[in-house]
């Protein structure tokens, strides 16, 4: 598994059907800090995800069949879990909680 | 999944039985704005994608079996999608309804 | 199998529901000798490590399923042991018997 | 799959028996017009190819069980295809049945 | 598969119980003529390979399952064979069998 920002959204009308009513993210993988470390890839959301969240992405095992109960899905790279906050040895590195409290 | 333009084909006369038939398509990947960031791939084709179109790739599950309907094809590189638009942040990255409308 | 140093814990409330209950570790991949090679990930624990030591970690097979005793975990980046020490033809690259150790 | 040079072939006689009787080739991955991309890698010849041969691997799968017939076989990267011409939208990056035809 | 040399073990006592007894290894990649290509990284050993070996090393199918014997070890990475020699378009690359005889 991996962290990534949201930063975007594909809209593909031809397309296999396993695809179809699947929303479609476009993610930038980060470390920790926020620092972008790879290409921008693209999973399917199951956490209702969107812009601008910082997203715990599964990129292994059988996705698909397992997350999506549906047997033939060949999907195996899905956005998981909405990040709260990563603590790290120097203490807080991300903290979703401080978002939109700014005054 | 990734997002790649299509930038050619392979003719392969002597191979095994799985890939006859199917269209081999050689891939560039991109980045949403259309950057290169990969060496180029080779997929089979299940959208009568051509070269010149920007694609949605699955490289990951049972695409063979569960995409091609045939449970010995041993691949998973399948490109799935004629992707329409891609939406970021900033706006419009890509919009595929514009290809062909110049004046 | 890779080394790596655990460096931090993601908390993710928002997430599927194979991921409940489990510590979600942060890895630095190093080399023998403790030099970092590559970026951060974040696994599964499943032998107790914590922040601080240095463990083995699989990245490849059925984890979920074959570990965590859970067919339906779609995970298989899992932290598998917690090194002891690391022998090369140079002799002992890494004692993890001499921490804690200092007067 | 990808697109590779055959460079080398490799003995190997204290090995597991799924491995008993094949050929292992030396590949040097390339792109359409030659030019190498990635490190070399050893594969399983399934096509009679040979040394100079530009070939198609399959890297994905379950080219084991599927291709060699042997549900044992812990191999997935394949040699499946001689390549016979390359076509991109800048006509033809590669044409086989050029070789040995100089005068 | 690719080729690597031997140049470690690793020791953890704290592990999952699939690697009980198992010889871990750790490996450095490497290039027909023995140039290093890649990170090191953690094997189970099935040939009796030692330090200083070059192998052959199995990154793919299920080695577990098939190699191990064991359907439950959820590990890929084996040493499947001792190398004897390499051969290239340019003649040998590597000959296992000069190792020692020096006078």
């Amino acid at each position: 598994m991996f962290l990534a920002d949201v930063v975007g959204t594909v809209v593909s009308p031809v397309q296999i059907r396993a695809l179809d009513g699947r929303k479609l993210l476009i993610l930038r993988p980060v470390k920790p800090d926020g620092t972008p470390t790879a290409k921008t890839r693209i999973a399917v959301d199951t956490v209702q995800a969107g812009v601008g969240d910082r997203v715990l992405v599964l990129d292994e095992g059988n996705g698909g069949r397992q997350i999506l109960g549906d047997p033939k899905a060949p999907v195996k790279t899905l956005v998981v879990g909405v990040v709260d906050y990563v603590e790290s040895a120097q203490g807080l590195a991300y903290d979703h909680r401080k978002r939109g409290k700014k005054p």
